[in-house]
């Protein structure tokens, strides 16, 4: 009997967000009628996204198979990987499955937005298995730069996928276990045909440290500056961070006060929920430190990274309410400048400095994301069949392809793949099969999606060199001009220094007008476009600059 | 016979820009009647001033004192130190003073505002006293990334300030020689009023190394990288390193092409003036390259900070005339990102390694700016009674303080000014006596200094939430509407999907402009005022967006 030759299955991986980019992470894995989400991230606008709030991603694709969809799967509680949820459940209401702080973290969220109630939440535990349609997955424990991350194993027909979320490899984490490198080492020796793995920190060589080496470094500084009052500026996320200034603090006699809406809000959820222990009478209200000498006091506070609206900010400028920097400060950044930032944390600290503040910057930090020691560990313990950076711009998932292939993974196996790309799995094959609709989903104010790129040109070209407006009321039986041209300018020149150009441009509009009606053209958008062309040509030749141009003609009866 | 007790003369140091900042240097040394500026460059501008191109510092206090001012005296030929001169000689025509290669670049630049003849301009060679009224400069041998840099001994009768320029110590120079250690050590040993030094480095440890290092490690790429073509990007100003480029192709039998209009430049002048020395058959115009195997060229570009049009962006993007990426390609980054620009280097990068190319980071770079050992050496040979760091932001500014203390000079002999200080010094006193005006002033196209915050912040309102315009037509005699309201929205809203708000917004303009004419209201300004305020309301309210709402009341009679 002749055997027939039988194409193994497949399932299929497709990222929403999160690969070109670090943010906005999300991504779907569907086989047959069962699609399963990871992670539902925002990314922060670009330098030249003006005016936007927020990016969200485009789920097009999900709703197009809403049916299909059986749940989000969350990592961790990072806005990256869960500042989009509240605007996408609100299109995709479907069940959400985390670990215990990171859906805490994800309620208030929820809650803020009013829509706690919205869809079944599940709070799980590391080890539990999740079956959702075609696909089981389970929960396994990681280390990053907030407690409770979470990697996936994505058991499906085709064989299991394994996710590591944003992680570290941390033998001595502040708060739980170390990752739970036994369980990948256990999975990965039954066999595994995909592994995602987080690209942040790929081209750095080494291993990242502990966690908890910070925490003697910050016990090392607090018995050194005995004499200073503290300002430790960190992420509002960094619980295990919190903790160990907290320990030091008590350790070393000083009152903490916290400052920064979001900092408030995570200490409070991790307390709850039992992942911040605080000894009594340790944290105090802001108002009354002034009750304690100053070198008996810290204050943990938001905008390590140089934000405007943040606490660490407000008091370098001065219009914090409740804290004055004083000469004699010690200001810790327990941080370092995300790239794009550096200039923003740069003019925090000039700031600082001309305040009479010291300031400690970068000793008091290590990263959440494994370099790449860390990296090759995981890949021995999991030896895929085929390799998915992910997390990164190119340039990470290029060094993480690189680091596959330097294990023995055959380059072919090794896929950089786009947000869109539907990359298709199976024991005996694998390869990009379809593109999905993706993009940016602009959040501005209330708006979701109602800023689109003409409104963003439209910005862009505002921001570069204003708009100079050009009215005009016209008789609307003969076509004569009963009033105007008016000009106006704003973002242009400085309208009172320009009395000749501006007046210059008036009469050129009042020539066109008159031009137009005297060739008998009654076309109005004819004579706004004549209008913006001759206006555009003298602006360029005058000035070198292009304002926007905007003609109105107004009708009169 | 008792002796009249006398106060020592003294010589006023004013920066006028290059002090919170890097960039914009300029410094104005005053003694009685005679004023000596060193340097004038420019600045960049900010990620908020929108739209502008350069900024360039405010010499009111030169202008109300022109007849003092007896030249500039320039230290290289950097933007930041001469970027300033075409617009400012033309308000302030005083002789120039500058090295051989300083002067060249200089010369190409005045000659491209078409003012080459405007002042006189004299090549000063190292060791050479320049006299200028009270004043007697001596330019001093330095070593930067750019060849011919100069430090300064200012010699007044109220003592010697001695001013590095921008500088390093390499003692193994790629063109000329050393820095004149010798010289400052001699002049130091006389006496030094004040030493004002580069504090760019101030916060970095250790030595930084000779430029030399980068050709060994060039050399070391070439051996190694000889089946592909070798793209290497860099400032085109730092001519030295563009020789080892040169260098190490002509030993490895590489065509050598140069892409980048200002590095096609500077090479020019360099080539012309003796500071670059190209063996015969080396380079080709870019064209010829492809008539040689691509292993046995290298491209020479513009572009290492991810400026969006320079030529290494432009092959990135796939836009470049006349050079495509090909995979196999390896792209050298020969240079770190200036703070701020690391995204821009990133998406450039990203976009490499998406088209194939390989890419060398960071590794054929040293820096032109002496590191805390280089600073201390300096202060040693010098040994100064007053220290006045300079170049750099607050935080490099106190870096240098902190060193100039651990070196024994007094804290109250340790000056951390700002731009537009006043600050005088004697012998016996020295103190901040006054203060001048001092500023941004920003080109835009033609317009120098014409956009002002006023602008500027029209720019920023519009850049974050639009413009919405409503324009109205009221009868003049009897104040009746004829026309209108109109109203038109640019950078708001995507106007058609919003008709149901603009139709809104169109309702309640016409509601405030009839309320008005019953109240009897005949004022234009406050109808327009209860039209903006009514209409910023409703906006908020339905979008929390601020859009800039224009009023526009046509007459019509």
């Amino acid at each position: 009997m002749k055997e027939v030759q039988q194409s193994k299955p497949s399932v299929k991986i497709i990222p929403l967000g999160g690969l070109e980019q670090i943010g906005m992470n999300i991504t779907a894995f569907e086989y047959e009628d069962s699609i399963i989400v990871v992670d539902c991230g925002l990314a922060f606008p670009e330098d030249d996204m003006l005016g936007i709030d927020l990016v969200i991603p485009d789920i097009t694709y999900l709703k197009e198979h809403a049916d299909k969809v059986k749940g989000f799967l969350i990592t961790h509680g990072h806005e990256d990987h869960i500042g989009a949820l509240p605007y996408i459940l609100k299109e995709l209401p479907v069940p959400l499955y985390a670990t215990k702080l990171t859906m805490g973290i994800i309620d208030n969220k929820l809650t803020e937005h009013g829509i706690e109630n919205l869809v079944r939440k599940k709070v799980v535990d590391f080890g539990q298995h999740i079956n959702l349609g075609q696909f089981r997955v389970e929960f396994i424990r990681t280390n990053h730069s907030i407690a409770d991350a979470a990697a996936f194993a994505i058991y499906s027909p085709a064989g299991v996928i394994v996710h590591t979320g944003d992680f570290k490899v941390d033998y001595t984490p502040v708060y739980g276990d170390s990752i739970d490198l036994q369980r990948f080492a256990e999975i990965g020796k039954k066999g595994v045909l995909a592994l995602m793995c987080d690209s942040t920190n790929a081209e750095r060589p080494g291993f990242t440290p502990s966690e908890r080496t910070v925490g003697e470094t910050f016990d090392k500084i607090f018995s050194e500056h005995t004499n200073t009052r503290l300002i430790i500026a960190t992420f509002a996320s960094n619980v295990d961070r919190v903790q160990q200034i907290i320990n030091s603090a008590y350790k070393y006699g000083r009152k903490v006060g916290v400052e920064g809406r979001s900092m408030v809000g995570i200490i409070e959820t991790a307390q709850n929920l039992g992942y911040l222990k605080i000894p009594d009478n340790t944290l105090v209200e802001t108002e009354q430190l002034r009750n304690y000498p100053a070198e008996k006091t810290v204050i943990i506070t938001t905008g390590s990274q140089g934000e405007s609206m943040a606490a660490l900010s407000r008091m370098a400028g001065g219009t914090h309410r409740k804290i004055s920097i004083r000469p004699g400060d010690t200001v810790i950044f327990s941080s370092h400048p995300i790239p794009g930032n550096e200039k923003a944390v740069s003019k925090v600290m000039n700031e600082l400095y001309a305040m009479g503040a010291d300031i400690i910057f970068q000793d008091t930090h290590v990263s959440g994301h494994a370099c790449q020691e860390e990296i090759k560990l995981i890949y021995s313990l999991v030896q895929p069949k085929y390799a998915v950076p992910v997390h990164g711009e190119v340039r990470h998932l290029m060094a993480q392809a690189r680091l596959a292939e330097s294990l023995g993974i055959n380059r072919k196996n090794i896929f950089v793949i786009q947000s869109g790309d539907v990359l298709e799995l199976s024991e005996d094959k694998a390869g990009v099969t379809g593109k999905v609709p993706v993009g940016n989903i602009f959040v501005d104010g209330l708006g979701v999606g109602d800023v689109g790129n003409i409104v963003l040109r439209d910005r862009q070209h505002l921001a570069e060199d204003g708009i100079f407006i050009v009215v005009v009321a016209m008789d609307s039986a003969n076509g004569y001009i009963v009033s105007g041209p008016d000009v106006v300018s704003r973002g242009f020149v400085y309208v009172r220094e320009s009395d000749e150009l501006l007046d210059e441009a008036r009469e050129i509009s009042a020539q066109v007008m008159n031009r137009c009606v005297e060739r008998g053209i009654e076309d109005w958008n004819r004579m706004k476009n004549a209008m913006k062309d001759e206006l555009s040509d003298f602006f360029w030749k005058k000035t070198k600059r292009r304002p926007m141009i905007l003609p109105i003609i107004m009708e009169v009866s």
